[in-house]
């Protein structure tokens, strides 16, 4: 199954993307719930979404509507993982940014910081790059792991049971402001830093990750490109991390890290500027494709 | 006005607590809203909380019931500041658990970081020090700041409208963890890890904040005390920096900082264990009181 969060007519719905690119609207069968609430509501509502699929009449082209974040309210801040490529934990420990370079470039444990609900924003949103008055706004593609079940991951637990499905997030980043504050959440947090999507796959459609390729380009330029093989930690490693002493909620969001290609691996560092398109891609899920502004 | 949150009957409510230490009950007038939405919605919940405060008939002893954090469940993660009093600064850079020491002890500008709203507890709940693998729990004292306003705070805006009101948190941390994975989201992020409360104090009850004394006892031993006086980043300029970029909403928390004195000050470090009463106290707020378990 593919969900999608969409706008119709000035009102907020969630709906089943179909392989045909239209759109069954799940309105008559969740309500006006957003997609965090119909996860964590999920085993009583699996069967009247597929009954609403099955019988829908009306379909829309997802063309003709404006797609949201999959996932537009999480829960709370989004979970992310920072350096958890090889390649690009030794161009972020190069670049001069890295406030906790000194510890090495590989971690030796998975790094974890958030960013708000408010720095989420939809596949095709603009990228503000007013808000960060450095001018040293940079990009970073990343898979990124909804979770499906509430509470913490123990030993016992397989961490698989918590994966509820998959989309893409763009962890848009203003790199001074990263640096200056050492802790990253205001470097990391700026209001619709956080595109995701453009749609939200269930687990079952992605059984066999390693070879998922995910690509990053500027203006139609590849600057990043990674099979998710080479992550350093693991799906199941982080699942396991943060769900060993924090409770997860459903519609948690877990953006798994950037491989190496980001604009401070450059010299001089290639920054976002007004009117540059970045374009996050992964077959099967799609692309987020935002403007600069 | 001093708010809180308590259950009673299996119930969570809101009420104003009054300086006979008696709690209305504010149901009647919000229904069953936390106090996050009723912050939201105060320009109309204003006046039938102050009639119903007026016109009460039934009051409960604030002794009968359980007292929740007043911000039991914050819209997202508590907002936190790293390393804001300049002689903890010192003693934590000295600790060997700053793994951003390189930087220097003393903070050029504010660290931000976050605590997911599963961490917060109530005034009274208990500390699972458990959940810490690594044993090095810790405590923090620290003044909190409650937002009232959305939006971001421009150069044009003035960071006290923002602010709705003031409590007290915990901010205990596993310094293990703090240290091991270089952002502290995982070593400040445990369930249970951000006691709060015992009340949340309208700003026009607490018009002048220099004096106001911070203390921090374990076993009834004072460990921490300072006036927020002495924080380096004060409170507007923290609305400001984070308001900068990053939209605030109504029942956002923002914990200031934490005085010297905490556990890994100490050599050898004084770590919390079970049976460890920990006290966190301001007047007029009240005190926290956890038990370590």
């Amino acid at each position: 199954m593919k969900f999608v969060t969409f706008e119709k007519d000035g009102q907020r719905r969630v709906g089943a993307l179909r392989d045909d690119d239209r759109i069954v609207d799940l309105t008559p069968a969740v309500g006006e719930r957003g997609l965090a609430a119909i996860i964590g509501a999920y085993a009583s509502l699996a069967e009247p979404i597929a009954a609403a699929i099955e019988t829908a009449k009306e379909t829309f082209d997802v063309n003709d509507v404006t797609l949201r974040a999959p996932v537009d309210r999480p829960p709370r801040n989004v979970f992310c993982v920072g350096k958890n490529y090889h390649e690009h934990a030794h161009e972020f420990a190069k670049s001069g940014f890295d406030s906790s370079a000194a510890a090495g470039a590989v971690p030796a444990a998975p790094i974890i910081f958030s960013k708000p609900p408010t720095a989420v924003s939809g596949p095709y949103a603009d990228i503000d790059v007013s808000l960060d008055p450095t001018g040293t706004v940079d990009y970073e593609a990343e898979f990124a792991v909804v979770i499906g079940k509430a509470g913490r991951c123990t030993d016992a637990d397989d961490p698989w049971s918590f994966v509820f499905g998959y989309t893409l997030v763009n962890d848009v980043t203003s790199r001074e402001l990263q640096k200056h504050h050492s802790q990253w959440l205001l470097g990391k947090g700026i209001d619709g830093f956080c595109p995701m999507g453009p749609a939200l796959l269930t687990r079952d459609e992605l059984p066999v990750l390693d070879d998922l390729e995910i690509t990053c380009e500027v203006n139609g330029e590849v600057r990043q490109r990674s099979p998710l093989k080479n992550l350093i930690f693991d799906i199941p490693t982080l699942i396991r991390t943060i769900g060993r002493s924090i409770s997860f909620e459903p519609g948690d969001v877990i953006a798994t890290g950037t491989p190496a290609g980001v604009g401070i691996g450059f010299k001089p560092p290639k920054y976002l500027k007004p009117g540059d398109i970045v374009t996050v891609a992964m077959s099967p899920i799609g692309a987020l494709r935002n403007r600069v502004v």
